[in-house]
């Protein structure tokens, strides 16, 4: 097992953000001499890419927490929450003939930004019966030299799942022998309500660079705020060696920044949210995802194959030999909404046709009002045994 | 003169962000009986692409107002600002063989998303004698039948001008002429403080489709608020025809959106803010405009040909056969700002080799002081007669 990836001289100033022309310092007017000149002013007109002085060290500082190393402030990006998170790294690795390995069950977002760069993507499976955990057998098999990530996302949207400490270093140590970079998207962090605590995969930055991304969204229960965060972990500087940092800044550059406002209230959220507050949260989600796992156990129909312990979702699959008349998840879920008003995402749009993946981040008496509907639904439409 | 352009069928539904997999609808977890099912709500930890519903129609009537025809809520796509307008219209329009046409001098972050998205560019000059109209004899030299668009920005960054109806009338004709599309940078829209009113290059729909760009930021002086809009204006249904509204829905659903509680301000910040707050901020531009090119003209090595009529800049030539060892305005700026502390922007960052930007969106004493300093700069360095 190599301790290092290959760097692969070359590839990253290959990007095509990289050869974007990043745009001139934007400038002010004239000011009074006793101020200090500084050409990332902004003109009163602008915004500027600069956050805010101390949002990024203090980003920095509270993701080292849970890191064997610190961050400093330039690993840290500021991003419009996740998703413009997910666009920069993907355009940023993106070339002609690169490939990335993507998660089976994933996240949409991921394909579409893919194919919209033209990045190739190949799938490797997640397995249910292992708690979700990676196929990494399946990862080696479909990598190649023109494989540049992998991505994992964890704890898992929509899988439920949370890693091990084992099985982040396994994946580490898979990624570190293929050379290629791990994209980890936590989102969800520190949403961990099961036996497993939420570790960060940067914890394993000196095995692999690590490329994290995260938002206030989820932990702090602000979606819509839209204030995200690339966080290179990588302490033996290999995004810097080959100028991935720099194609990030490139890109950075010439994207909309998140409301400097929302910047400037990170400092504030970050040192006064109570840890209270989050026990909360977990109390709640956990409630809710024993309610939810206990209550599909109860349904002929569709099994759910590992209790969730983390994020919002757990993935179901549907027997269809036991229900009548449906010809796939999609056909389920659209009938299921007709006829109940309940809502549950088809699993054929996260690559997994014939499951469904269905959200406990609900009031416990609405979510217990809407299985007890999908228990009903399922037993209007069994099969009448022979 | 066509009084339409060609539709030029299929070239729309090849723009790339057409066939970028649209992410699938996100969904919600089981919820109570009595609502309306829909499939367009979010999971609790998810934000949607779906703004508040009162924003685009208040935004389409707010557009509606200057134009001789209605924009419907449909026309309008909410951004994270106007440069994500930008990013979003050049992905949608950027094609292997394309190219757009941008007006020189102008805003560099079109430079910077056309050469990401490899869409070639060709430049138009803007002409400083006729109050930086634009030259329509070059856009028709440089036009052929792989251009897709060509870009005003009005009133102009960084040029400081606004343009008559007879000049927007001009340029919708030859636009129409060559079959291809205006984008319209309005962002500094309304913000025209001299004799010539502002008017939106939209009231030349029905001659041309126009696609016009703005954000709150200017009129409002709300930067970093980041709430921008691209707007259709296109009472003939071409950008249906050709696909490209839904290129920009596309693009849309696979990008972050502005801050929801930002979105959901805008009703009341389009209801509430009175005539007053706009006039008021006109005198202060106004003002400071007159002072700015009043004091330039003392200014032996500076020439400002245009008396800036809108936006917040106004560009000034220098001359270098004045002024003493200077290589370039490169050079001239740095050594503005170390010497003086006062920062313009050299032109050469918007294609005006030898020229400066001044913004003079700043208040009157400090204006005033950078320009005293501006002129003493210039005597120091002024070239000895011979």
């Amino acid at each position: 097992v190599s301790t290092r990836p290959s760097t692969r001289p070359g590839r990253a100033p290959s990007c095509r953000s990289a050869t974007a022309t990043p745009p001139p310092p934007p400038a002010s007017g004239p000011r009074r001499r006793p101020r200090t000149p500084s050409w990332t002013r902004s003109a009163p007109g602008s915004t500027t890419a600069t956050p805010p002085p101390s949002v990024c060290p203090r980003r920095a500082e509270y993701l080292s927490r849970d890191l064997p190393y610190e961050l400093s402030p330039d690993d840290i990006y500021l991003t419009s929450g996740c998703v413009q998170a997910i666009e920069i790294m993907i355009s940023v690795l993106a070339q002609p003939g690169a490939n990335i390995l993507l998660p089976r069950p994933g996240f949409p977002m991921y394909e579409s930004r893919t194919t919209f760069s033209e990045l190739e993507v190949r799938y490797f499976d997640l397995v249910p019966e292992r708690g979700w955990e990676a196929d990494l057998e399946s990862v080696k098999a479909i990598a190649d030299e023109n494989t540049v990530a992998m991505l994992i996302i964890n704890p898992s949207n929509p899988c439920g799942s949370v890693y091990s400490h084992d099985h982040l270093a396994q994946i580490a140590e898979t990624a570190g022998e293929l050379g290629i970079l791990i994209i980890a998207d936590e989102v969800y962090d520190h949403l961990a309500f099961g036996s497993k605590p939420f570790i960060p995969m940067g914890v394993f930055g000196k095995t692999v660079p690590v490329i994290t991304l995260g938002a206030i969204s989820k932990r702090w229960l602000v979606p819509g705020w839209r204030l995200g965060w690339i966080a290179t972990c990588d302490p033996n500087g290999i995004l810097k060696e080959t100028k991935i940092d720099q194609s990030i800044q490139n890109y950075i550059n010439i994207t909309s920044d998140p409301a400097t406002f929302i910047q400037g209230a990170v400092p504030q959220i970050i040192a006064n949210t109570k840890e209270e507050y989050f026990n909360k949260i977990l109390d709640l989600l956990r409630n809710s995802a024993d309610l939810c796992y206990g209550k599909i156990k109860d349904i002929r129909g569709i099994t759910c194959p590992h209790k969730p312990e983390g994020s919002m979702f757990v993935m179901a699959k549907l027997d269809l030999s036991f229900l009548d008349g449906f010809s796939d998840d999609i056909d389920f879920c659209c009938r299921l909404a007709k006829e109940e008003s309940v809502i549950v995402l088809p699993g054929t749009a996260l690559g997994m046709k014939d499951w469904v993946r269905i959200t406990f981040a609900i009031d416990l008496p609405s979510l217990e009002d809407g299985l007890e509907r999908l228990k009903s639904f399922c037993e209007r439409h069994a099969k009448v045994k022979a």
